[in-house]
């Protein structure tokens, strides 16, 4: 019971790197929603590995076969299962893992919980792999979220010393975050966009890997959407986000630097403007007590480097428990940031649609209480 | 449904800062510990108000009465009530907050969510006095997982321009963990501690506020906790991290620092020690793909500038929607980091023992795998 | 995690039988509830022991303190807690049950169960008692689901021998509901309470005791409640009752009846009343496929005869590991059918509403569908 | 959020009758199991129309394709999805169902529910064909607990008013269970199996349907299984089997024939049987407040007649509002009691395994505790 996410909407994700195929169940879904299977088809392949110099050779055209949950093109409301076949899959690069757990991953740790039964070819069900179905699942949350307003949108802060524009996080606005999903490399400055591939392209030939920083921000989510203490829209959004591979850190808002700020510098003073509720600053990330107040929603992830990378590394020989040299076979990116871009997008929509659909009961509304 | 949090332990905290009385029921708790009342009351002192000139003038006892689960001073293992009366309240100071939200806090996020019913007075269930039933749920989680040898420790990382050396992510042991728990201002190097407290004087003396950031490491586990993809450790730590007021960031082993390094860098070489893997660094804060290995876990949780502060702000007056000003009263803390460190190892604590239970069935024991 | 329910609204159950106190709290309570607090106390009075003669001696006031949730007298939407202290308990009574378990009583297995730890006196946490704060919780749904439209109501179908006349599951109406709600002994039929209180008193006279049935109906549900496969009103409402001590047996429409049935006769032939749809017979309880159809929702529930009787028993040793007799001592109903029904009322308006506040988002009404 | 089921493991369900294909994600499913898939064919064609006069015309393989968590025959402990494509579908035989719908079927509630856009062909998801997956997700469970000494069986109790012996509740063994397992119609007295296939077979040529009832014992659980108030073994396996389609009753032990007993009768009086406890009786079905004693877990559960049946009957025409007639077309068995036997035995297989696998944590062994 660990693959399995959600409350009102809830995902299943299933499969290994290299064995029949993958995919999602994705239960409690809105009926009614025409799929838009272009533009499913077109963040599978933001995703998908093969495009680019800076990505893994290896090729997997990604294709979704959807088994039930659609009729005639439209959701039925029913459980929606999608699948991918693995196609390109090379097991043997991956025979030894299973003795010389690489670093940074999770070959060691996942023989461990699964008592050495877990499927080590290219990292099992741990693998980055598994975050296609994620892809899937969220590209038609993100669909239903647009027809309440709702967009989403993601750029790429950092690729090691490499550091975009962040969004302004009170005025962030829909083309804007359309037009990223649009760029091979999303970036909000496009001047720096070469800079980050030659970092990638440093990194591969040094046979090493890099990280980054990405920056997400949603839009026209009304006040009130969150609940305390547990099922605030930090503490979901986190739990999802932390279940993306190489994700490391999650903050809201200014986060780690509100640590240097004062409460006068962190606040963020409220205005009436044009008979809605709005803030000044958006140090909060559009999140008071975890809970929106209708300002863009702003946060950053850090995606770790590559662990696989090609220049020897120390391991141990788990047979003979003893120190070992590992040299990583394979096809590995240099670098997942710019892939992890549309998975970003992907568990941001799962998570927020999940949230949307709460129920929120209230009697009759409250005379005490003003606009909202 | 939103004050409900875990699987295998499962804590319902309810209350309202001006109510009758906060509390907490953890059901599934382990039956048969011989609870510490003395360490219990000690951890609630901790987070409790009014014990410093940093701290906020409220006054409260914050005693404990167990209602329920609890059977000749030892746990049953059927539910654990605590409840804890509100006796200082002071509401008028409050009347206005329905009117005037302050900015940075849940004022107008609660009131919508709610449609105007939630108790206003105090933050009611957003207020950060919520987090006394965590602190006493918290310790009693603690105490189950000193029996298996696991201990939990924070120290202050940060007030804000004031920082402390880390941890020794490697070798940081259970004594130091102890006595952090021990000390009025928890810190690693003793001689930043006033300087700390310089800082928050300085704030308060300014009728402002300030924030910082704490580190927690949990040492003792055993390889092999938590599971792919939603399941993992850093997903089910930040959700429950992120539950807790004014948390703003969660980042684990190097966390956003990781964005500017190579995989070479990052990645935790494995090695023998005596029989056991182990790393040699530990960037990763003791997780691979989200499960233990063995390695401390080691984190860092940002804690932001206390919302209320006592200069005049700019806000709305819901009634009339119109802009305002507005002076807070009351009693507050102008830095919460201090009083957040216990919550922060209560939260921890509890996070751990919930994963701690997964169930972990293997059939037999893979004699392909090598030493866990 | 075994004392808490729900999804929506979640219910966490705690307390024993003669420690400090019992309670509840309610999660995720729709906020803006004017209580009811007469029909609070009411509700309570009906479950209470000790008000007749075929009622446990044992006598509780039942009081109910309410600790957060409602403001005002009004429901806030943040968690309820309700307490009731335990104020006349004998605790010697039981001393030896833990030695000497009770045929038909959790005694033996609870004891397994927490590893000896579980509290024994008087059944502990599984104790009748812990009805009481179910009746609270269900009294406060009932009364939000009164504003919906929506009735519950009970009558007893038999105690022993002694029947009453069924519903009649097509046109059972509000006031013949709200009327079993004020009777000391809900019946249908009024001549045969007599008979039933009769009964009662021949098991108390010849030490013993019985059991009965009750039959609750739902009346105001709109069609399309519920879901497949396993949020279905039948599953979901099963798995509430059987959560109610000595229930050992539910059953939808004419349940086990209709395996004597063929197609055509259990079959509820449709027809359109008025614009609505309805059926002309109502053999499946309302629910077609699990779901709502808009007719009555009508269930039975078998209440076996109270496990502790006086006279003596065969039972075993628990510290000898031999057998043994045991004469149960103590205050003991020789028939819990009648308090019963305020429970089964209170438990099908937890379920109910928990499934009615299911988010049930369809993008666009289908042209394709008719009257629903 | 309504296909999916459980705790520890959990099962997600998806697919419609006559889409592409159906299936089942096993999430948390033991690691290390080496699968008989030989006894999971012979499980699903058990399961599987068109054996029989008695059964419906539809032919399906109903070969199932496991995607994920199984790796060289055993499984990987991480989700294991099996799929099953839809053949032999006829959909123009249900063409009219959306407007017509079937007296006693989920057709007019499913269409309410999902606004008209679920697949109406054959049911959808609604069909009973989706007790297939269950079947596979069942036996595989089944498996693992026969590792445990755990062993499930049925038999055909009544259909219509051909009544079959009992199991003995006390006595019922492995060897019985696991005969009824290869028979055609699993009876325990063979006399009676013709009888109820002639009772089919009347009902088939009347263009009617029968019913009945199926008793299920599970023999091998240790005592202590199961939690109070909300995780009994009654409530967790009620909610599984009432989601099994035409499932309108559960009773365990005596059941409703609890109701004309008295507290002596019902009562099962312990005793010691070479240092074991035991009990003379099991009126209880082996659960006492819920929870396993050590005895068999005996229970009976009610399939109604068919709904589907070929003879004309009265309906509503959902287009235009109007009373009309209906004479089902299509595949439909006469009786599903009998195909409904593995079906039951897999449910419970689920149920009993996610309880099974709950963490039961006690800190030491009470020695105030006696023998277990």
């Amino acid at each position: 019971m660990s693959s399995t996410w959600g409350r009102n909407i809830r995902i299943s994700v299933f499969g290994e790197s290299h064995g029949t195929g993958i995919g999602v169940v994705l239960d409690g879904f809105p009926a009614g929603l025409a799929l838009d299977m272009d533009q499913l088809a077109a963040e599978m392949a933001r995703r998908r590995p093969g495009t680019g110099r800076h990505a893994t050779a290896r090729s997997e055209a990604d294709q979704v076969e959807i088994l039930s949950g659609v009729h005639n093109g439209i959701t039925t409301g029913t459980p929606l299962c999608g699948i991918i076949r693995n196609m390109d899959t090379k097991s043997v690069d991956y025979a030894d893992l299973q003795i010389l757990p690489r670093p940074g991953h999770a070959d060691y740790t996942g023989q461990v919980r699964y008592g050495g039964f877990n499927d080590p070819r290219g990292g099992g069900h741990f693998s980055g792999r598994l975050t296609a179905p994620l892809v899937f699942a969220g590209e038609i949350c993100r669909q239903y979220l647009e027809t309440k307003g709702i967009t989403i949108g993601s750029h790429i802060q950092t690729i090691r010393d490499v550091i975009d524009c962040p969004f302004d996080p009170c005025r962030v606005g829909v083309s804007e975050l359309e037009l990223l999903r649009t760029m091979a490399v999303p970036v909000n400055d496009r001047s720096c966009a070469q800079e980050m591939l030659d970092a990638v392209e440093d990194a591969r030939l040094a046979m090493n890997s890099v990280g980054g920083i990405v920056e997400t921000a949603v839009i026209g989510l009304q006040p009130g959407i969150g609940s305390p203490m547990f099922r605030n829209v930090e503490a979901r959004l986190s739990s999802m986000l932390f279940s993306i591979p190489a994700v490391k850190g999650v903050e809201f808002g200014d986060g780690f630097a509100l640590s240097a700020m004062t409460g006068s510098e962190a606040n963020d003073a409220f205005y009436m403007d044009n008979g809605h509720v709005r803030t000044r600053t958006n140090h909060n990330g559009g999140l008071n007590g975890g809970i929106t107040n209708g300002m863009p929603v702003v946060f950053r992830v850090v995606v770790k480097p590559t662990a696989s990378i090609f220049m020897e590394q120390e391991t141990v020989n788990l047979k003979t428990a003893t120190d070992a040299k590992l040299s990583v076979k394979g096809r590995h990116d240099p670098c997942i940031v710019i892939r992890a871009v549309p998975v970003l997008d992907a568990a941001t929509a799962i998570a927020i649609l999940d949230l949307l659909l709460d129920p929120n009961p209230v009697v009759a509304a409250n005379p005490a209480a003003g606009p909202g």
